[in-house]
């Protein structure tokens, strides 16, 4: 790897995305301190190789602030006022932030901050679950505002790049519009489902499919984490939301006056939703299939599968296996290339497995 | 297998669904015959396996009914006038189809129906998409009415035992509310929050996540299908979609109003409502743990991953492949129970592969 351009980095709060990153900075020979309001934190993530408590003689040259939504601003302005370092966070929020810090440090500070957003996580938390390859090819938005400079915004760009990510640039407006439709909205739907299964009778979930499992998994998330994050973006998630009632209006007005040409478009309208999505590594979207496999549900036995589709040559470019109640049986869904479908199902038949088209 | 009590089976429309419920027969040994309005279709299901083209001299036992939803109750009719057959259907809403049904034949006529509804298919269709195992493991509604005979009743339960089903016995009304809260407002809100993605900037959609992509993916399924589907549950979805607003409203003043109690509470249900759905093969949900693996993007290399975990001897309960913009690595999420994770975790790392937790 050639030099990186990054001094000395300071990570504030060493949890899952704080560690991780720390240790792919380390991973690139970068020199890292570490700052955490919990001492036994810090001393777990230095002990897995991210780095050593900070010194008072340590200068960074870059701030990273990681720590809770409900503590970013107050953190950012510390970083600030403390020295005259660059200073980025990860948070997943970033309009609201920025106007609790440029209430409160000068304007010449303020030029020292750019946000950003690595859109990585995990259902796990804390230092142990870190790694240095948890933002691999994952988008990390940066987010400069109207007085960022051009240095502090080169070096967090620097640190996407040692962290293995993608950039996108936006505005701190624009970034929380986006994330508001792109991952807020799909949050609170999958909440509002899953709200719905609540109490329902055993009989009636025993008729539960893949469909409702796929929509409401997210909604099994933290919900003090949830709690924090909508608060921090409540105008852009509410502007979503009431665009969002005036559908749910029409669509019951469809379905109830059973208006077949309304209710039609409405269903088109997210059929073209799922194909703006982008595709695999950016790339547009390629025509797609599934390939349906039955596999006993026993240890090996998808090793034999994917073992099997390996020598057959064809790229998996995803997989779901069906929850199949009642039987010791799953159905397993390949996702390949629409060109492959074929092949790779004569060649898994001729294998001995039992396939569904 | 053991004599099943069936005799001659009649399957009206050979599509995805009408062929593999023939083709299951057929490999339990039973005689079945086959009716389409498509003559092609019936040769090409016939020439799959699936059964024999109904002659004049043919005189069924039982007739499945497996035409699209706007035409089911005509074909409902038709079988029980045209001939003493028992008479079942698989058509994704038992209600309103029953009630047009009961309308039209006698009393007498109306004992020999029985409703159901296999919680399978594909997303593909017509008879070259069919798979005598397609029903495998697969929960399957029998929904007997008021004045259903038991002999009807008992030979759906059969058709359902050849075909590897598990069978579900609910009233048609209360599988329609079922069905509305675990499949048909599920799909609803991915249409909606689908909806919200056409015309979004590039720049914003290149901020997906698995998330969106898990809430959405349902939101792709036929248009002409669904409306169909929606009209015939108008009554149950409409209830639904009723509830559903009033949750959006006290979602939207929640978020507006930052009331964080009553977030958090709206939150908390989410999550209680994930848990409610049954675990694999209608068990109690086991705790699971997800490991997260990088995994290049090019064959074999799953097959590699999936050949390792089946060594180590720990079974794979579930598996998401993170769609990667613009990097060739893979984040592979296995989803196991959580007192095998650290085994399968320490021995995937003493294997070579980058793991996080």
């Amino acid at each position: 790897m050639s030099e990186s351009p990054l001094g000395l980095v300071e990570v504030v709060g060493t949890g899952l995305v704080g560690t991780s990153i720390a240790l792919a900075c380390r991973r690139a020979g970068i020199d890292v301190v570490l700052t955490d309001l919990s001492a036994e934190h810090v001393r777990t993530a230095s002990g897995l190789g991210a780095g050593r408590p900070k010194g008072a003689a340590d200068r960074p040259m870059i701030v990273v602030v990681a720590v809770p939504p409900d503590h970013l601003g107050a953190a950012i302005v510390s970083a600030l006022t403390d020295s005259d370092a660059l200073v980025t966070d990860v948070g997943s929020i970033k309009s609201r932030p920025l106007q609790d810090v440029a209430a409160r440090v000068t304007a010449a500070q303020l030029t020292r901050y750019v946000g950003s957003h690595p859109m990585a996580g995990s259902e796990r938390s804390g230092p142990l679950a870190a790694s240095a390859a948890l933002f691999d090819g994952r988008p990390w938005a940066i987010t400069p505002h109207s007085t960022s400079s051009a240095d502090a915004t080169a070096a967090v760009a620097a640190l996407v790049a040692v962290c293995g990510a993608v950039a996108t640039t936006l505005s701190p407006d624009e970034h929380d519009v986006a994330v508001a439709r792109t991952s807020h909205l799909p949050h609170l739907a999958a909440v509002l489902v899953a709200g719905r299964l609540a109490g329902a009778p055993a009989a009636h979930l025993a008729l539960s499919g893949q469909g409702v499992r796929d929509v409401t998994r997210i909604a099994a998330s933290d919900p003090a984490l949830w709690q924090q994050i909508l608060g921090a973006n409540a105008a852009a998630v509410t502007d979503l939301l009431g665009e969002l009632r005036e559908q749910l209006d029409d669509l019951i007005a469809a379905v109830r006056d059973d208006q077949r040409d309304a209710l039609h478009r409405i269903l088109s309208a997210g059929v073209s939703g799922t194909q703006a999505i982008p595709g695999k590594h950016g790339g547009p979207v390629r025509p797609m299939r599934s390939v349906f496999v039955s596999v006993p549900d026993h240890p090996g036995e998808l090793a034999r599968l994917f073992g099997d589709a390996g020598e057959i040559g064809v790229n998996i470019e995803d997989v779901h296996i069906d929850h199949d109640p009642g039987r010791p049986v799953g159905l397993t869904e390949l996702v390949v290339e629409e060109g492959r479908a074929e092949h790779l199902l004569g060649a898994l038949e001729s294998r001995g497995w039992t396939t569904h088209r």
